[in-house]
């Protein structure tokens, strides 16, 4: 690693100068956490394609395309000509703009579960009103989610999602705070479930179904590399919440890159909600959550709105243009190809630790991907835990590293 | 009233069309519930300066821009050019881009209560962290807020915002749900003050301080139709969240328009931390939140965050360099007309309706505005209320409806 380092810190000088100029004004030198890795990231110039270059000029193979937001890579033409030809008539408006509509559409036509679907700035938003909507629907305020699962970073799916080993009851799923402060009563009104295992989520579920009012899960869990659902657990998780009449919200703004229809599609398992993000806003900033009509009339403001919401950006012309051109070019093919490079991405990774003699699982689906140091099998938070990270922070700092 | 709708309606063809068609996809027709008004709002095709233009061709002064986002109008030529330039080297990215810098740079040498900011994609994603910081420092969960008074729209800034005044305890100020099914909880730890009442907050603040964490406030507050508060209640609030260990927030996501170091510098009470968005965005989806240098490392990744914070689109570079193209032409001459400006509106507004001898207060401060149909002073949530508010709605609808 330290040789790795120091012909980093050789061929980044102005990257170096940039991150500490940027900690005078910016808690570690930026907005993002995922954003850092010692002893400093790269300051980026430009990207294009599948590759980013940094402002020494080195030129990176970008894996995370801004943590698998870009299906087209980086700087994809369309996309570029519609954002620039935006620009130059307004970049957001008091009132709607044509093409909030088209994308709207778009995506009710590509995913068939998706009946009316609202527009916001992050998928942290999306995932904050698909939850109000099924509270507001139910009257009921609890929720559940997956230990280890990430929906964003508002307050109610702030529970149990980084949280340790040693923080957890050996015996059953638990509810932990993410930082000091947090309510106590936000850890309480969040039922944690084990990802996977059936038996103990059907019980939790019985036992707290008079108070709950969904049950939101990411089909493919990003945070266990990006990890698909049992077909049989997420079967079965539809059954039970429609039996106990709870909402269920798929979470599928990492998986809406899998296919024109999203995991659901895939895995053939319809939610009453799917949250998105990513990929829908080409680039620019967005969120989005969609389903059932009679839930998401909720919102509707033309005869005055159960849950009102407002949001300065919210389909702002920008990136509904961005987003527009770049589901435009989602064709079939082009998942078809891209999900058919990934299973050789996964393959050719196990051939390259097995050479080495590296214990690993390399779990993942379609074009998303994720790397284990163990021989146990990947099936949940606690799993991926026990694998061994320092390893994996080694892999992705060394690889971050490189330039090609 | 109907002969205006009328002269609308048949105006507006094209936007009937889209308002039709859009609400087979979207609650209501758009993601905003602001952006609609009776019979269907209009659907901008273009926008320069201080006019939009609809689909029908259409042109509107526009006195909104968008919820005060436009301090220079619509389209200003640098803007579009940065974010047209920006736009060829990419949105966004997983690592970070200089702009964030050079944006996070000229906030903290404007706002001398800022040492340290960090970017996010919303004001409401920005008065979350802001109040999470806050938390997290003092170890305590409950906040205190204005009656009335408006952050965004995640969980605990989402009450007593518009709750009627049959809601209300005549006697005291009175936290209410603002939708069903809202956790209980959320309502119990949020503390609800009475703006410019310094001997009800006083009493309020003192009885609830073991268990506060902040205090956040617009100083103007944009509900209220952009009412100042009273010097001596900013004075005293500030003196009691320091004798009281409670972090003081100023919302300025709105009153940054007023000068280069927002509300604060005019008013001159100084806050822990301050959240920010609209202006410093130049039109693009963004906020922020920046204060104590204490207080925002507890977000710092490099040693371990106490509070962590993610976002695939925080400080993108697009919004980073619409903003600095922004905030580099405000110049403190250009605050100076546009609050000149402000007060000939107002002296204007109050002239006509004396004349009409229609009983009107018409409140703001520099660029910022508001009009109440009523004789009684307007103080708080309360009083707002009072007032007209049919008339209000007739006035804006009204006005909406008329192209220049």
């Amino acid at each position: 690693m330290d040789s790795e380092v120091d012909r980093y810190t050789a061929s980044t000088p102005r990257s170096a100068e940039l991150q500490a100029e940027a900690e005078r004004y910016l808690p570690g030198g930026s907005s993002r956490g995922t954003a850092y890795f010692a002893p400093y990231p790269f300051f980026v110039e430009r990207a294009d394609g599948h590759h980013v270059v940094d402002v020494d000029g080195n030129r990176y193979l970008d894996f995370m395309l801004n943590a698998t937001t870009y299906v087209l890579g980086h700087s994809n033409d369309r996309v570029v000509e519609a954002v620039r030809e935006q620009a130059a008539n307004g970049l957001s408006y008091s009132t709607p703009h044509e093409s909030q509509v088209r994308l709207a559409q778009a995506l009710c036509e590509r995913v068939p579960s998706v009946e009316k679907v609202r527009f916001t700035n992050s998928g942290t938003e999306g995932t904050l009103n698909a939850i109000r909507a099924a509270r507001a629907y139910t009257g009921r305020h609890k929720i559940a989610k997956i230990e280890g699962g990430y929906h964003g970073n508002h307050e109610y799916v702030s529970v149990s999602v980084y949280a340790p080993l040693d923080a957890l009851d050996p015996e059953e799923p638990t509810s932990v705070a993410e930082w000091p402060g947090q309510p106590p009563s936000v850890v309480e009104d969040v039922i944690t479930l084990h990802y996977n295992d059936i038996e103990s989520t059907e019980r939790i579920l019985r036992e707290n179904a008079a108070e709950l009012s969904c049950v939101i899960i990411e089909p493919v869990l990003s945070n266990f590399g990006y990890l698909p659902a049992d077909g049989e657990y997420l079967a079965r998780l539809r059954e039970l919440t429609t039996e106990l009449g709870l909402i269920f919200i798929f979470d599928e703004v990492q998986s809406f890159r899998l296919s024109q229809g999203g995991a659901q599609e895939q895995m053939g398992v319809i939610p009453d909600m799917t949250t998105f993000g990513k990929v829908i806003g080409g680039g620019m900033p967005v969120g989005a959550w969609g389903g059932r009509a009679d839930l998401m009339d909720l919102f509707d403001p033309t005869d005055g709105p159960v849950v009102s919401h407002a949001g300065t950006f919210n389909a702002n012309p920008m990136t509904m243009v961005a987003g527009l051109a770049t589901l435009d070019q989602l064709t079939p093919e082009v998942y078809e190809r891209m999900n058919a490079l990934g299973d050789i991405l996964r393959a050719k990774l196990r051939a390259v630790f097995d050479e080495l003699d590296v214990a690993v699982q390399v779990t993942g689906i379609g074009s998303l991907f994720g790397i284990h140091f163990t021989e146990e099998r990947i099936v949940d938070h606690r799993s991926v835990l026990r694998a061994d990270r320092a390893m994996q922070q080694k892999l992705f700092t060394g690889y971050s590293m490189r330039a090609s």
